[in-house]
């Protein structure tokens, strides 16, 4: 076996074409089994394998830098520089994140999960080594997916006024996480169909050199290519074919389910524990719901159809009242408030992560112009995606600021229901809804139907000496905490805020008369938050304030309960850090 | 006359040729004398008239939707639309805004005011009026400085995708605010060289249509070109040739000068009074003489070298160590990430409503990443620019709670002088400065150099019982206010915070033992900013907490010593509010 030998890309530099078609399959078979266990992201790797042998075999790497888009193609190379045992053995799978990541090694050279932003990356890098006087080739690696973003478009057009070494691998697999969507794309195929002669060339058009290379998957004819440009004077766009998912039947067949991928059978590709997440089919059921009843009513999304349960079927089903943009947060966002402009009823979902892409676009496009339009914001929680780049704590400082939103915060399916139907027919407010985390289930309270009383918390039990605000995901926990309480003798006050973007001055005010304490409860970081506003408000009251939430830092696959834990978040410490200021 | 018959676009719909002339000569003595007098954009207007007079007369607007890009542009439009007044006749020249406007008219679809947008917006118009079976043309207009941003090249993407009419004016007068930069650029040079003809075509590129017409300053060309393209079934790109600044000699050989230009005198074009920032300047120099000391050291504009003071003459005497990217603020934020990666020592300047648009990077390519870039956030305060799209209150909220940023806010000219040039040197945080705006002058207080030590606040005098946080440009207003204390017998400790993004806990704690409140006081929104920190801080101590800055709002064209009056930020009411709390 070559892999287990692997400790560094110098390792490979002498291999012949045979060792290496013998190295990518044991690459592949590696990948599978743990794939088949551990989970995680899948035909993006198994599609490059290749590409990652020539570019080891070719360039010399850490000298020369590679710059992976999004990354989470990058398990392959992460094999072949020191880190094989994280693919090799399952005690050692999670020895490594699934992103590119320098604190791995020093041939990772940014934390990255977000895509579109290899080439702007690259060119810094490139430019910082003109300044310096270096000579390193400088290489991103971003796949057709990627390329629809703002960010990848900005940097092709920088590149393409470099007068220097920089060299972008274009990986075209004619799949973003679902299929592509775009003008872009036709160009692509056309490119992929002459062999890269057609006239529609993006590259050409952004001032930048162009090479075609059809065998992506062919080590000998991507090394071949890849020598050409070696040390090449002035920046290129090497577009190689590959195909997703290659190497595994079924990652090849459904290109779209084995992107990422739980663990299952090997020999039947079947999942073993399917994680679903329940807001989201309710999301995508109220959505087909919504379409035959609203001729206005359309869904669009930003690559991330999933995020809102939208299955290929279920796409087929909304037919004209669902678009997806590919991967261009911006686009979604300014494209809803023009939607909401001139009188659609338009509809956003995405992770809370990507929504950071869009300040502006909420800020301006939406929000200047009080666009009516709804946003649902995804995994936002600290029960959600605990990679570093994929955080979802953000957004309530990120989003709640910016005027004119009208952001809100359910407390379960029934509430979130209630609020993603009034809000798709109200023409007044731009609207974000954070969608509960997928732990949160049924309630039985009663829900409010309509919300045009803006900042009007829900008194859920009213008691005395202290109340509590569990905003949205928190809500369950603020139960939990008031009834450690009780075992105190404390009834405290339950109050369900509803509204993250503003207060309800007439209850803060009243809760002064017999209340010592407010205690605030919130599923993200403090820092700009919901909390602080509650500090703000009694500021120079004798009202003490309790502020519960996440310190602000960034994460990096954390243990949830520990996080928890060490954040005071858990019904105990609350409870006990409330006695503490009671006296 | 003809201008001032004109009460909407039917008035024009029967000009002749001659007609139409004459209405043009007669729009640009208007606009001549009103920017004589009133200053505003110049270039970009003076460019377009004919444009705007062929798309009033071939199209139908408010039932035909046109969405202007940045909408500095659309004097002529405004002048055509039943605001002919405000550019006729003086004591109307403030009755309209700088932008499109839908609160003035109905053939403003939307308030915009940052660039790149109008593809976007176009794109959800279209849709809507397609979900709602109507058959109006969209037309979104563009120039070619606006086609760098990331938001316009994911809306070309989208629209080349689409199967419906939708129409995209590109104005492509070879300039950006300054030059143009960018690889697309060359592109387009070649299509104006070839008359449309080049293969390098980013349009095609992106799946759309294309029209190309050299004459864009002739009214009859630009209608007939229009008549072929109305009703059209799907997307087409309209790429036309103008002059910008035509029909002022000036402005013609001027474009970056005459972009927006203050009062000036018609005959000689010299302005009547230079407004010069006088931290642009001093950033400046320092950047010259930072590119001899270091050659690491490179500044990046986003197509606003102005906010820098970087002229066209010192752009050049940077050399190597500038580079503008063009309008496309995430490629710079990405592009200084890199740079610092590969060691070299990057600052990236723009206006506070700019960097709206880098979020993501700030989080993702920078913070998450750790690297060592510096931003200069300039036009930061309630005391910059009051166009609702343009305000520079927002950035507390959107970057201080980004982990890992150090936002510093400097408080005099010395002190933003130690703080750059430490920051410029340090490799170990990413740090963002908060430039004071333009009136804050001179101190002779003592300046820290080095800034290691994150977020130790400094107390510059120390008093009793009340303690004023002064936060950059408002610290001047904290003395100020404790001034006014000083005359009711109450000597205020005066604290200089200098970190945003911390608090100093020792300090904050250490002022229990003889103070009863504490004021904060910040040049921005107070939601999600500084001074709810502080509050959060002592929320359950018996400390007071008064935090003064401007409420959560969108604000248009105020007048900055009412606005300040209306949130209590004059140094009288801040004393009288602490006095009230003081009892």
């Amino acid at each position: 076996m070559y892999l287990e030998k692997i400790n560094s890309p110098q390792d490979i530099k002498g291999f012949n074409a045979e060792q290496r078609k013998a190295l990518a399959q044991e690459m592949r078979d590696a990948m599978l089994k743990r794939a088949s266990v551990h989970g995680g992201h899948f035909g993006p790797d198994f599609g490059i394998v290749e590409a990652v042998i020539a570019l080891h075999t070719v360039f010399d790497s850490p000298r020369d830098k590679f710059v992976f888009d999004i990354s989470h193609q990058a398990y392959p190379h992460k094999m072949l520089t020191g880190r094989r045992d994280a693919y090799l053995y399952e005690e050692h799978y999670d020895d490594v994140s699934g992103y590119t990541n320098p604190a791995e090694s020093e041939h990772d050279m940014f934390n990255v999960g977000h895509t579109s932003t290899s080439i702007s990356l690259a060119t810094g890098l490139a430019k910082a080594r003109d300044l310096k006087g270096d000579k390193e080739n400088i290489i991103a690696i971003i796949g057709d997916g990627s390329m629809s973003g703002g960010e990848a478009l900005e940097g092709l057009d920088t590149a393409g006024e470099m007068d220097t070494n920089l060299i972008i691998l274009f990986n075209d697999n004619d799949q973003s996480i679902a299929e592509v969507h775009g003008g872009m794309y036709k160009g692509f195929r056309e490119l992929r169909e002459t062999k890269g002669k057609s006239e529609r060339n993006l590259f050409k058009a952004m001032g930048l050199d162009y090479r075609f290379v059809e065998a992506g998957n062919d080590a000998e004819a991507l090394i071949a290519a890849l020598e050409e440009v070696r040390d090449i004077d002035h920046p290129v766009v090497v577009h190689i074919v590959t195909q997703k998912g290659k190497g595994y039947k079924f990652a090849e067949e459904n290109k779209e389910d084995w992107h990422f991928h739980m663990p299952f059978d090997i020999e039947t590709g079947e999942v073993k524990q399917e994680m679903t997440d329940p807001y989201a089919q309710q999301t995508a059921a109220t959505f087909l719901r919504l379409a035959q009843e609203d001729e206005k009513f359309i869904a669009i999304s930003a690559a991330t159809p999933s995020s809102m349960g939208l299955t290929p079927e279920l796409r087929k089903q909304l037919g004209s009242h669902y678009i997806d943009v590919g991967i261009a947060e911006e686009q979604a966002v300014a494209m809803a408030s023009g939607l909401a402009r001139n009188g659609a009823h338009p509809v956003f979902g995405d992770f809370s992560s990507f929504f950071q892409r869009t300040y502006d676009q909420l800020s301006q496009d939406v929000c200047v112009n009080n666009s009516p339009a709804t946003f649902l914001v995804f995994w936002a929680s600290m029960y959600g995606m605990n990679d570093v780049t994929h955080l979802g704590f953000y957004d309530i400082p990120m989003m709640s600021n910016i005027p004119n939103l009208v952001y809100l915060a359910p407390t379960s399916p029934e509430e979130y229901q209630a609020m993603l139907e009034w809000s798709v027919k109200q023409e007044k407010y731009p609207v974000a809804i954070r969608v509960p985390h997928m732990m949160i289930g049924s309630s039985s309270r009663a829900v409010r139907k309509n919300y045009d009383e803006l900042n009007k918390y829900e008194v859920v039990r009213q008691g005395s000496r202290v109340a509590i605000l569990g905003l949205g995901s928190f809500y369950n926990l603020a139960e939990e905490a008031a009834a450690k309480l009780q075992e105190q003798g404390i009834t405290a006050t339950l109050i369900n805020p509803l509204f993250i973007t503003g207060q309800d001055e007439v209850l803060l005010e009243s809760l002064k008369a017999d209340h010592d304490l407010v205690v605030t409860l919130e599923d993200g970081v403090l820092d700009g938050g919901f909390g602080e506003k509650i500090a703000r408000f009694y500021g120079t009251d004798e009202m003490k304030v309790l502020n519960f939430g996440l310190q602000k830092k960034f994460y990096d696959r954390y243990d949830y309960a520990k996080l928890a834990e060490e954040n005071h978040l858990t019904a105990g410490q609350i409870a006990a850090d409330v006695m503490k200021v009671l006296g």
